[in-house]
């Protein structure tokens, strides 16, 4: 249920409203907008048609169920779109973009210096970069792990670059928030929903990828773990899904951007180099991406691809990095939309 | 196997390896380059090692096998793009772009010639229309048929657009021959290998549309079959694949358009209205397609798609597609392509 | 609509209501039960409001409307099961079990007599053979056609199996019809509808193979165009679906048999060898398909499956096909079915 | 790599072999058959040439390279079947089957009891209950937790029925391993690595899920995991995976039985529950399973399926379950399985 308040209801009013749901069993999430405030009342299905009885309380304009799963992360309950900061970056604004770009996995510190500095030289505005590594096999390399985030530390001391790194789980939660600037939920954990709702009790900018077998509402149900802990700051990304057709790896469903735009208020970014694992393409994925209207992109960049320790194929070298990003200008113009650069957090 | 004439090679000496290439038991497919002529030499894989030979036959440079098991529409064979010329039109040259548009079925005069009028005047240089369907119920709207197509005739006299229309087996080809200038063979038909073979008799432009379960290597070998048979004017359609998410009808494939401009100098279109199945995504999917590298789209429009026989649910209303015409144009300017009006063909 | 006649009605009243049927617009398909007789009225759905007067015509119990798009293959019209007449077999009758077997492609006389020998030895009832052959590629072994067709005659001559061959197109029809006792259409003309609507207007049975990309109630839907034309003798085949899977070519969809069971009264067969792809699985997921409750299998045998022009990694030996027989036997025997010898078919 | 020791090997000489791979900074994993022992030499692929130096150590007989990606999972390592050991029972014995019945949550004390005493009855000889449930949505029931894991307690302890329960994080593995017999690892768990690598570190049994949308392979890399920790006690679960047929909520892959049975010594059991959707699919879909070769079932049972608090659509009601289980006596026989009773686990 969502309780509209009137535009001229004062703190009291919306504070009184918002005890008055908490008695009946539900969590109150107040929304500030522009005009009026309104009040997600979130909780068990049974035994919401007590909420209704909120429209006549003072400064309460209407009572509206809503009818789709997903509560907080809807339209229904928030027209305008979720802004996340991160830094001086505001992800989801209209007329920003953001570049995540960097190797799949921290590998040395040189390596992922040498990668800040030429993905922030071509205009990337976050550093990506691994350090615990979901591998299918156990056999393969897993990541620096603590080491590879003290890495990642001195990559955004000497850069300026927020820093968005994978956590695989609850235990390493702690330890990552301490380190990233963006908590990135891989798509193999998409549906781990003790993790979502680990990551949901922080207030740390959240990256959760799509499951490469899940659907769009899947996907924000998944936010809504996070949301409905208490955590805001939800960035969507659609990484690829499987199909039978194996020219690609993944087949990257652009089409999830504006059908997710109509759904939710929250970001939506596009992953290319997974979404296609054909490093070719990403370069032209990244222009149709742009052009289907989403907020950013996260791109596998190494140093030196042919001896990265995982993911080479579909990772650009800085030289193909920074052409793709040059192409890209004139289509984020058209967007309206540009690249900040990232002042450095914390520092 | 490609025989590869030198560049001064004489036309006797290129008649001569045909000649040979045919008496070895094979279709010789000669294509004259800016420079050289290659000549494809085609047929059962069983004794080809024999067209080694011609290696030594004066004017021949040299004999290459074709490593794809799709030979006359791979790169390999052909380096420069394929252009099918319909009327005035280009289809595949770089700096053209087309543009089919029109109902799903044509249902009376009047709608298509609404229909025609509105879509030249929106920029569309192509009209569509069905007037044989493909219905999943042998109870629905199964197209108007011979009246259907004289009505596309109609409607290509007032407003010199070409017309593509649906051809659904051998037996009405000859009919939809006279009245079409591009044949579709829909997405149900791409492994109807008879129809295939039929419209490779004829040398009328063919879009062939991506089965929505088939990988692009058997849409490329549905190609190969009408190639095969002489007719070189074939023109490759994505229109979405069948997954398991819900919120589209199909997922449209974008990555399809890289991936097969890499691999064959086909001319690609794509179809975001059967892509996706929703209105709404049409103008998004259709700028991030053009940016995707595309050489044209097909897009469902219908005068008054509230009172649509069939598909009118992803349908554009004329105002619709004139607004997504214009917000295209500066996608198409980036990708230094532009839409040539048609002149009426035969006219 | 189903117009359910009263149990003693009378001949007479049931030629009325099938001529006021006609009258209306519709075409009456009587189906003569064990107690009464209903008929079918199927056409267009506008209109179908009229139906509801013959309620009032004598000897007219009800009349019901068929809630599914398929009518007459759906349960609601038909409770007993349909029984296909083969010769002497009786496809789809719950105590008899069909097994088609032979090679994928007629090769030569000498190897479809030996084929059909030893599957008959083994106690298969119906002779498979391809004498027209869809292949992926246009420079594949097309089939021998006619040569071929007239193999297949020879073959039942000598054996008395009676035959099922594959009809790629309406061109071919007649040829085939000639020579086969059941048309076979193959899982990419699913939804060639030509096609179905050329083999509906025969009264020859079909065996209708699942398209790869389709979902039951599309199969369901193609077996509709068949029967709307007139021909009843429709048996429907699983043969696996594409997915994601890679260690099958398919993944053969059992469950499709309780389901088809369920919805409609045609008989269900399943083919393990197309359905797999895996010549070592077939034994296995046939007992497995027996136990699901099908009516027969359609299985791939060639005398010497490494020689074999199509198809040869999942085509049984002879003695393996021998050994499978063998092993299902229980099976059957659980199931209270069992396999009766074919006689000569017009011999 | 495996290192295959003499029949006549002594214990001493297969100490040293375990100690020198440990030197090369391998892990040893003997295996010891009822001939001969073998050593998988497990670790990074680099590196592992130097392994081939311990063929020339005492009681080596030959070192030979295990070619598949996973190894401890594989044949090629490990040519007897695993047997699991729970309670008296011996999951993956030849000769035995298991069925692993009862609700999809555990609900209340009463509900529980009644499931457990009317599964044993029917035959069943586990006990399946969610105490902590992964659902899609953060507002649906979550489970009761530790409650319901003391509530699974006293069902073993009135039936003597061993108990499966899903654990969702590592953070809850402590609590649940106190309680339960065999750990499930859910299908949207699959690939948490974290998780695997946890209950790796156990010696309790695991129950694998199939993730809805992983190839085998995938899934064997998983069991992987847990193997590679030192835990032998892995038992694959085939739930059905996502397709884009909706009559059922997922296609029963039941190819994956014998594709397993090829691939890996580890037990595979068959979950026709979560694999179709639908209840009244729920015995045949068993009974194909059998025939296919399965170690066991796993299926949904409550008392009152139209009261339960989730998965009531897929759950058999007791008397549902009675005639399932009697059904599958037969089939049983003819695969020369039986259903042991089991005893009660530390009772």
């Amino acid at each position: 249920m969502i309780v509209v308040m009137k535009p001229n209801a004062t703190e009291k009013q919306i504070e009184l409203v918002c005890t008055q749901i908490r008695e009946m069993g539900f969590q109150p999430h107040p929304i500030q907008g522009v005009e009026r405030t309104v009040i997600g009342a979130i909780g068990d299905e049974r035994g919401r048609e007590q909420l209704q009885g909120l429209a006549l309380v003072e400064g309460v304009e209407a009572v509206i169920p809503i009818t789709k799963p997903y509560k907080l992360a809807s339209r229904e309950l928030r027209k305008e779109r979720s802004v996340i900061k991160v830094g001086n970056l505001e992800i989801g604004a209209p007329q920003q973009f953001v570049v995540m770009a960097g190797p799949c996995s921290v590998e040395s510190e040189e390596q992922i210096l040498e990668a800040a500095r030429c993905v922030k030289a071509a205009g990337a505005n976050i550093l990506r970069g691994g350090a615990f590594k979901p591998r299918t096999s156990p056999y393969s390399f897993q990541g620096l792990e603590k080491k590879g985030l003290e890495m990642l530390d001195t990559a955004r001391r000497k850069t300026g670059l927020p820093i968005v790194t994978e956590v695989l789980g609850a235990e390493d939660l702690d330890l990552i928030a301490e380190h990233a600037d963006i908590l990135q939920i891989g798509a193999r954990n998409m549906q781990n929903f003790q993790l979502l709702k680990a990551v949901g009790r922080t207030r740390k900018p959240v990256l959760l990828k799509r499951g490469m077998m899940s659907t769009l509402i899947e996907l924000l149900m998944s936010a809504e773990y996070i949301l409905s802990q208490g955590n805001p700051n939800v960035i969507l990304c659609e990484r690829g899904i499987r199909t039978f057709e194996t020219q690609t790896r993944n087949t990257l469903d652009l089409s999830a951007v504006p059908v997710l735009k109509q759904l939710t208020h929250l970001p939506v970014i596009v992953d290319p180099a997974h979404g296609t694992g054909v490093r070719s393409l990403v370069p032209t994925m990244s222009k149709a991406a742009v052009a289907a209207g989403c907020d950013g992109l996260m791109v596998e960049v190494h140093p030196h691809p042919e001896h990265a320790l995982s993911d080479g194929a579909q990772s650009l070298n800085p030289d193909e990095f920074t052409k793709m990003m040059q192409a890209l200008q004139p289509y984020l113009a058209l967007e309206r939309r540009s690249l900040h650069s990232a002042a450095a957090v914390g520092a």
